[in-house]
């Protein structure tokens, strides 16, 4: 048990006016309890109360596993051949949560819940982003270690850069890059799309040949002792076109953008969204630009604060997050620019990343 | 899409009295319209009403992608910087679902149903099974496949045992049986759980070397053309001790009586096991016996009919599951016998796995 996080996530708890917490296994899980229970689609999950109790409810196939894990051992078994229902039930009764407000974490299922709502005098709210509320102001240690990784992960697509060649499958450039990520000590991913593949912000295959002209759209994480670096640069392969040059010329503007009014003192997340997202929309691309302009980063490759115009809280001291701007054309091409950040203690922004240059760059020349 | 799937879904929605279905990204989605889009935490489905119309709501990240696959290409987009409830209350008004009642898919995610909730007048249910209900009745093609792919299993089993031997890695035996099941021109996937580890019917990490003495509990399915295989053997690696083999009698003996009353006509599903169980309660070991008697099988792994206690149905001509007693004592050794089978259109039961002898077995010795 991570208890300096489970401490966090009882105050939460309590600050936003809840009885208690349902957690389904997943990364927000493991992180608390250090253990991740296969999750088939039977129930379980562990309830935390405000008061700082805490028990689970799973299926006997998981029950001793549990005990192991769980510090106060409560586990409630439930049996096949009866169902969730009356273990939850009883669970529930034993801690007084009956008629009670239970915020549910992203991972739980919607038709366990409708099912449980069906039985039990329970009001369910979302809280979606609890988890990842105690993890939003990052430690020293923490920044230190994402400022490392970071730094690790700028000297591995340096590495890879002068390697990137027409002919190579976007998997080999996947792999070379994260070869160098973990010669340099840490565990990495990443995702490369070229050519048409570059206009899909989500594209995640790997598979086509890269040929002169490509866009080379590289985003990839790395991580280090548990935290995590995410940084995109977009490439051309040998030469460049007019209509790609104007793009990147865009994207680069918009978070420089961004970057700046950071930098005079902008701490309004919406206003740093517009920022950003106002210069492509000037520069005629705006219904191309089809995402936030960033997230939270940490212990997991998505956690709050989200960048974009409809979170309306502000920066804080030991906040860490992406500014990823981009411009998306489908089965045409794409460009994202994406740099890792932190604000220090002192409430200034430090870009993680600018070791890597944001400048327009042709890569794979033969004379290069 | 799939048309005669998709068709049955609609009949399925107006019998079960809900307005509409929401399918979430997940391998039944991915079976009705035969594609996976990514899934993150951003909310997407596709709602299929009871009318035979549908529409799917995702992400602009996902939209153009999910334009392509569906044949009707009503796709509503919604933007990071907004959030998903004005466009999903827009398609629910534009296919008049205000106030209706919508059945959810498992693998629907709680917090965006209860932010739906939250802003539009909407009744949701559990619809947990109803994708698995249109599969249930296999056609004579899906029978004769299933009936192929268990006799390939079979024989790749078959060619394994005598492989097995002190020494080896669980994940070696693992590799052997896949590699069989290859060569005989079907896929499949395999969980070795070898002394201890057979303990824990839900075991899956296949890293513990074999010894002398060990239970090796072998459980794998196999795949081809599109419809499935489960089945489970235990053996004895060079001995057998005495609770072994009390425990073992007692587990064949178990899916003995099983398939002894299906013979004999019993098609109440509690009854079937309740034959099981209670030669395992007879012996002793009722509270070894964790899990539910057995599951529907065919495209997917886990589907409908459940072979356990509370469902209270019988079963009909077309289906097929898995019988699969065990008696699991934790850290010291488990057996699990596991069968699967079809009722036939003339209502008899017929095992497919029958070529597998479920008779006790100690492998592995010098002179085998």
């Amino acid at each position: 048990m991570n208890r300096t996080y489970f401490d966090k996530l009882v105050a939460e708890i309590g600050k936003k006016g809840m009885d208690a917490m349902l957690i389904a296994p997943s990364a927000d899980l493991a992180f608390l309890i250090g253990h991740m229970p296969l999750f088939c689609l039977r129930f379980q999950g562990l309830f935390v109360t405000k008061e700082g109790d805490y028990f689970y409810v799973c299926n006997l196939l998981t029950a001793d596993e549990m005990r192991e894990v769980l510090p106060n051992k409560k586990v409630y078994g439930w049996f096949d051949g009866e169902g969730f229902i009356r273990a939850t039930k009883q669970a529930l009764m034993d801690h007084g949560l009956i008629g009670k407000t239970i915020g549910v974490s992203s991972a739980v299922r919607a038709f366990n819940l409708l099912e449980l709502q069906e039985e039990i005098d329970i009001k369910f709210v979302s809280a979606r982003s609890l988890c990842a509320e105690i993890r939003i102001h990052k430690t020293p240690k923490e920044a230190s270690d994402m400022a490392e990784v970071a730094r690790i992960a700028s000297e591995a697509l340096k590495r890879t850069i002068p390697e990137i060649r027409a002919g190579l499958y976007e998997k080999d450039v996947q792999e070379i890059l994260v070869g160098h990520i973990r010669k340099l000590g840490a565990d990495g991913s990443a995702m490369v799309a070229s050519g048409p593949n570059s206009g899909y912000a989500h594209y995640n295959s790997n598979t086509r040949r890269l040929i002169k002209g490509d866009t080379v759209l590289i985003d990839f994480g790395c991580r280090y002792h548990g935290m995590l670096s995410d940084i995109t640069r977009t490439f051309f392969l040998e030469k460049m076109g007019e209509k790609q040059k104007e793009v990147y010329s865009l994207v680069k503007e918009a978070i420089l953008a961004a970057e700046r009014v950071i930098d005079q003192g902008e701490r309004w997340i919406p206003a740093i969204d517009r920022a950003a997202r106002r210069v492509i929309e000037q520069g005629g691309y705006g219904k191309y630009f089809t995402t936030r302009l960033g997230h939270g980063l940490g212990y997991m490759p998505h956690e709050s604060p989200d960048i974009k115009q409809n979170n309306e809280r502000y920066l804080e001291p030991g906040m860490a997050f992406t500014i990823e701007p981009g411009i998306y054309m489908p089965d045409e091409f794409g460009v994202r620019i994406e740099d890792c950040m932190i604000m220090t203690p002192e409430g200034r922004c430090r870009i993680l990343s600018d070791a890597l240059s944001k400048d327009c760059l042709i890569i794979g020349q033969e004379n290069a």
